[in-house]
């Protein structure tokens, strides 16, 4: 059987989880609520190159992402915080869509799954 | 090529499709409908169990998941069931939000990705 | 280190990310946002269709679909050209869910992953 590696778990789920050569992040939502969208996205962006970090890899080597949005009208603002982070020769597969989240007052959560 | 095997197909689609050593299942809708979320989530996790045994993975085995709620409101209920469930001491990474679903009246949808 | 190969990259994502055996495209919208959610739905498969082709797969190869429509209470256009693209013998895991989307106007976006 291939051999999983399980990181910072909580009873309910693990913020990582790694496998043969590919990490799974749990969906990071942002930390400072009171934040506009963008400060929310730069937050969340430095929770994923944390965890990134944690599991072995970085941000060139993110596969996909998808974004979910709170309030799709303030894409543009997530769109600039993503720009400053993402590594503009390797940039992953992505995704956007709105919907409601389950983290009262987080207006973003994004989905990583990147290389080892 | 790397070689795909589909269990439980249907016209639109496969119910589970292994590949290497991953298997993806489809998005799996609750049964009993007039239920409970809490009642919902549990029989959406039974249908999981099942369709990782046939695939030859389990609980304890999955990478990733997504929970697709109708009501974030309701959102206790369904980490009642999920704990209730989860193997403690191999969480996956997971990630939780609101969609209106298509399978009308079933409240939630899981969809998981497990390693074989 | 596994390898990573990017195709169709712009500032912020690339459309195709293959690594190892799988590949990962970007959420695909529909070009022709005037036209009917059938129509539509064509448009974005043949989408899927070039990327497929241009990462070294193709339909009969696609591991998981996600469908997010904008209007659920339309889905049955959407299953209608889902029925005419998928490969009978060799259909995904999907799911669907409803989700407001990022490009305005358009009703419908996929995201796939399929082997190589």
């Amino acid at each position: 059987m291939s051999t999983i590696n399980r990181q910072l778990p909580d009873a309910q789920f693990a913020r990582i989880v790694s496998h043969d050569s590919v990490v799974h992040l749990a969906g990071q939502p942002a930390g400072d609520r009171s934040a506009p969208l963008k400060a929310q996205t730069a937050d969340v962006l430095r929770s994923i190159d944390a965890l990134l970090q944690q599991a072995g890899s970085d941000k060139s080597r993110v596969l996909s992402a998808i974004v979910y949005l709170a309030d799709m009208r303030l894409k543009a603002q997530m769109d600039e915080a993503w720009l400053e982070w993402v590594d503009a020769k390797n940039p992953p597969a992505r995704a956007c869509v709105e919907t409601r989240l389950g983290n009262l007052g987080s207006q973003v959560m994004i989905r990583v799954v990147a290389a080892l």
